[in-house]
C-alpha cells in the first residue's frame, strides 16, 4: 500500500508504515507502482492526472458536512476523527468540528510563521522570533512576550471556545507546539494518512 | 489648549474639542503656535524636537508599570483609563489591562487588514474580504466565514480570557468593528486625547 500526500511545500509518502519528505518540485518522480494520493499542488495535480499507476481518493470520500469548499486536506484528517477537534498547524491553521462522523464546520487562523512574519511587517519594533513556551496563565510584560502570547493566546481561546469537552487531535508541522496548551489532546504527526487509510478502507 | 498625535500613517490635531487628521508626510508643517504631542513616527520626532513651540509629553508620563518598552501611544491610552481593558485596534490590535490605576500587562494581534493580508500571503485561495460582521455562535460553513470567524473570534477570545468582568474601551481606526462582539464596552475614537489631557492635567 502506497499512499501520496502532495502539498505546495512537501510531499510525504506513506509505504509499509514508514514515511518519507521529499521538497514538492514541479519534475518530482513519483513512485512507477501504483498508488493513491490526495493533492493540493494545482501543478503537480495536472502531471498525477496523466499517470496510470496513480489513483485520486478525492472521488472516494463521503464526508457529511455542510461546509463548502472544504480542501481536500482537511476533508481526509476529518475522516480520520469520529468525534473530536481537529487541527491542523501549518502555513494556516485549520480547525474542523467532528460528531459523531459528521463534519460541524470549522475555521483558519494564520499559521505560527504567519502571525510572526505580519508583526514585523506592521514595524521593525515588532520584528520578535516568537517564544514558543510562552504561559497563557501571566499577562506579557515585554514586546516579545506580548507577541508570543497573541499568538498562542488567540489560537488556544478561540478553539477552546468551539470544543465543548471534545478531544483535540493536532498534526501539521507546528502542531507539536500547541501540545503545552490543551487539556485532552495528542499530537498525530501522520494524521493525514490515517485518514486516506480510513477513506481506503484498509 | 492644542495637541498633536504624531503617528506613522496619520496626524491629529486636537484643537478646543475639534479634532482634525492629516497625512503624515515629510514635511508636514506643524501649528506656529504652542503645542503638546506625543510621536510614534521617527522621521518627524526629529522634527518635533528642533521646535521650540512643541513640547513633548512623553517624560511627563507617570504610569506604574512592570511592562518594559510599552510604546508612547500604550501608555497615554492607559492614563485615560483607571479600571478596564484598552483595545487600540488599528494596524496592530494592543490589547492593556489598568487596574486601579496600574497597568497590569498587556499584549499585541495583528490588526484586522494583517489578519487579512496574512491569508492572502497563505494561498490565493485564502484571498477574501472579511465579514465584519460575522456570527461568531455559529460554526463557519464556508471559507470566509473561516476566516472572518477566526480573525474577529480570536481577537474577541483572547480579550475575554483577562477581562475579568473590566469594562472594555476600544479606540483606533477598527475599534468600532469589535463593538459588537463584546458586552461591556464603549467606542472612543479619540481616547488618546483624553489621555494626553489626563498627563498635562487639564
Amino acid at each position: 500500500m502506497l499512499l501520496v500526500d502532495v502539498g505546495n511545500t512537501n510531499i510525504k509518502i506513506y509505504k509499509d508504515g514508514t514515511i518519507k519528505s521529499y521538497k514538492a518540485i514541479f519534475d518530482f518522480e513519483f513512485p512507477k507502482e501504483k498508488f493513491y494520493y490526495i493533492s493540493v499542488n494545482s501543478k503537480l495535480s495536472n502531471i498525477l492526472k496523466n499517470l496510470d499507476n496513480a489513483i485520486d481518493i478525492e472521488p472516494m470520500i463521503d464526508l457529511q458536512s455542510d461546509y463548502k469548499g472544504l480542501g481536500i486536506d482537511r476533508k481526509v484528517v476529518c475522516k480520520a476523527v469520529y468525534d473530536g477537534v481537529i487541527v491542523d498547524a501549518g502555513s494556516a491553521i485549520t480547525v474542523d468540528v467532528m460528531e459523531k462522523g459528521v463534519h460541524k464546520g470549522g475555521f483558519i487562523l494564520p499559521g505560527v510563521r504567519s502571525f510572526r512574519q505580519s508583526f514585523a511587517n506592521i514595524s521593525d519594533r515588532l520584528d520578535y522570533e516568537l517564544d514558543k513556551s510562552i504561559d497563557l496563565n501571566k499577562l506579557p510584560q515585554d514586546t516579545k512576550e506580548a507577541l508570543s502570547f497573541a499568538t498562542f493566546g488567540s489560537v488556544k481561546c478561540l478553539i477552546d471556545s468551539v470544543r465543548d469537552n471534545k478531544k483535540i487531535t493536532l498534526t501539521g508541522g507546528d502542531g507539536e507546539l500547541f501540545l503545552r496548551y490543551f487539556k485532552d489532546c495528542v499530537y498525530k504527526k501522520d494524521l493525514i494518512f490515517d485518514g486516506m487509510r480510513e477513506v481506503i478502507g484498509c
